[in-house]
């Protein structure tokens, strides 16, 4: 059988387990052109609350409709010369067990010398997201001072780590006194600040003292408020993320004082992976380089079963995650 | 005798012409290296309303001292070897009709085929500021399309003329039906939008079919909310001012909608003049080709009179003036 998320309505704040619909049904067989693929890991995102409410940079997800995710899986059976039976394969199979997918919709995984789950911990659209974000858009210089926030998310870990690998002086912010103790002890960061119990302005000036010159936005809100005061001249932001805002029922104020981006000459650009998948291929040199040189760590946040897809979603708007979030849908092998 | 505004008060919401106190005094003498200057025309900003009240990019004025200003003037003693009687120069002469002033802190006006005024009106800190914000940080291409606010400002009305140059379709926000005549029939651009009598998002869907690629951005606010609705993928927005907020006693909450950055891709940058002073020639030599050509038009709106400085400074903020405020200090010759 093939066991799936149907998007059965539209949350309003918060999602809830009861706005997704748990349905099986017989394994589809692949027309022609077509590949069946039995799913191993799906990939859970911040940008999903999006797709399950309005049109953004992509559609909605139709009601009825599967959920939409991102996943790799294994070749059960193919109809595109490209695939085989045993093939690892990525692709939006969306929050299934089995999916047949049009042979060109998905991507056959290059050999490398990775773990399968790395493929969404260090590489594809979460890797590439924080190798391009920081260094084609934050621009970071040897000695400058980086800041992160959803610093223990699994963009912004890598992100941090980045930093010190190009000499930069690394801060993140995290909710949680053992997320800031990772990033410190385990992945290097300079100093961690728990925005839920420190006084974010504080913290910054303390930890920050010479200022900011790239903030690696990830949250929105009133954090990139509190960071906008503590920007050097000619800083750089690249938005990544504004998850603060994405379960927000109404339009929320945005920084009451963007003038900073013309006192501080600040450049904000935001970004989607997406426009930098043609040069996939510096991102995954450099990414399984120093990850295999032990310079690079990843953290994946695993959910055993797709039922529990749903509860896992929730983890990346309470915080408890750490790491990428992942639901393991089926056995590697 | 010299004549003099002195900042006495820090105005909370608009300034009042209480804030300035009127003084005369004997005209000082210039000590080694100094150069004393009659001020002819004194350049009135938005950007002074921030000067007046807190450290912004330069420090406030201080209570007491002549409120600071830029100014063309004629040099009437020298002791610097770089300045003659007679020479006209450009200076921060502050508000005053007679200036002793470091001659190392004075540029010697360079012979130009232009009228004195248009060294405010089309060059210096206004021409450069349209000239470098829209093509260095906006770079608009052929076919697309830039909207500007504060389109009848010295600054806008170039920005929205340079566009038309550069082969773009341009769409003026200003305040009031002379203003949007003034653009569409004198200045050529292809629509201009009252955004006092017209609903903005209803305007710019009519007038931007194909989006807004470049958004010359003078005023914030809300105005900044609705634009970024209608930004393309890939759009820019060089920062130059935001002057709904400049007489606000409390900061104002920012656009809701920075969300928008990502879904677009898209890039906010503010600057100052000041960082381009080095590539000064490259604005000079274009400006005056153009407006030599009479391809580009600048306006004065000239008040007469040094005392009534305070006055003109106001039209700045409720929006009357037409083109680039000035105070004529004294004669030209």
């Amino acid at each position: 059988m093939n066991r799936r998320w149907v998007l059965v309505a539209r949350p309003e704040g918060l999602p809830r387990a009861t706005d997704f619909a748990w349905q099986e049904e017989a394994i589809p067989t692949p027309g022609p052109g077509e590949v069946l693929v039995r799913s191993i890991y799906l990939s859970l995102d911040p940008a999903m609350r999006g797709w399950m409410s309005h049109d953004t940079y992509i559609p909605a997800v139709e009601l009825g409709a599967v959920m939409r995710g991102g996943a790799i899986g294994v070749v059960e059976a193919s109809n595109h010369p490209g695939f085989a039976v045993g093939d690892q394969v990525q692709g939006m199979l969306g929050w299934q067990t089995h999916c047949v997918v049009d042979g060109r919709a998905l991507l056959k995984l290059p050999e490398l010398p990775v773990p399968l789950g790395a493929r969404f911990g260090l590489l594809g659209h979460i890797g590439f997201t924080a190798y391009f974000g920081l260094l084609d858009i934050g621009a970071p210089k040897e000695g400058e001072t980086l800041v992160v926030s959803a610093a223990a998310g699994a963009v912004g870990s890598l992100v941090g780590q980045i930093g010190k690998l190009k000499g930069c002086r690394v801060v993140g912010i995290a909710g949680s006194d053992s997320k800031c103790e990772w990033l410190t002890k385990d992945l290097g960061f300079d100093a961690a600040i728990n925005y839920k119990t420190e006084n974010l302005h504080k913290a910054l000036k303390a930890h920050c003292p010479k200022g900011i010159d790239v903030y690696f936005e990830n949250v929105g809100g009133k954090t990139l408020e509190t960071v906008l005061n503590h920007m050097n001249l000619f800083g750089r932001i690249p938005v990544c993320g504004m998850i603060s805002g994405y379960n927000n029922t109404e339009a929320t104020p945005g920084p009451n004082n963007l003038f900073q981006l013309i006192v501080k000459r600040l450049k904000m650009q935001g970004f989607l992976v997406t426009d930098y998948m043609p040069r996939a291929t510096e991102a995954v040199k450099d990414l399984v380089g120093w990850y295999g040189a032990g310079k690079l760590q990843y953290r994946l946040d695993i959910t055993e079963g797709l039922e529990n897809a749903p509860t896992a979603f929730l983890k990346l708007f309470d915080g408890s995650n750490q790491g990428k979030v992942v639901v393991q849908a089926g056995p590697e092998n």
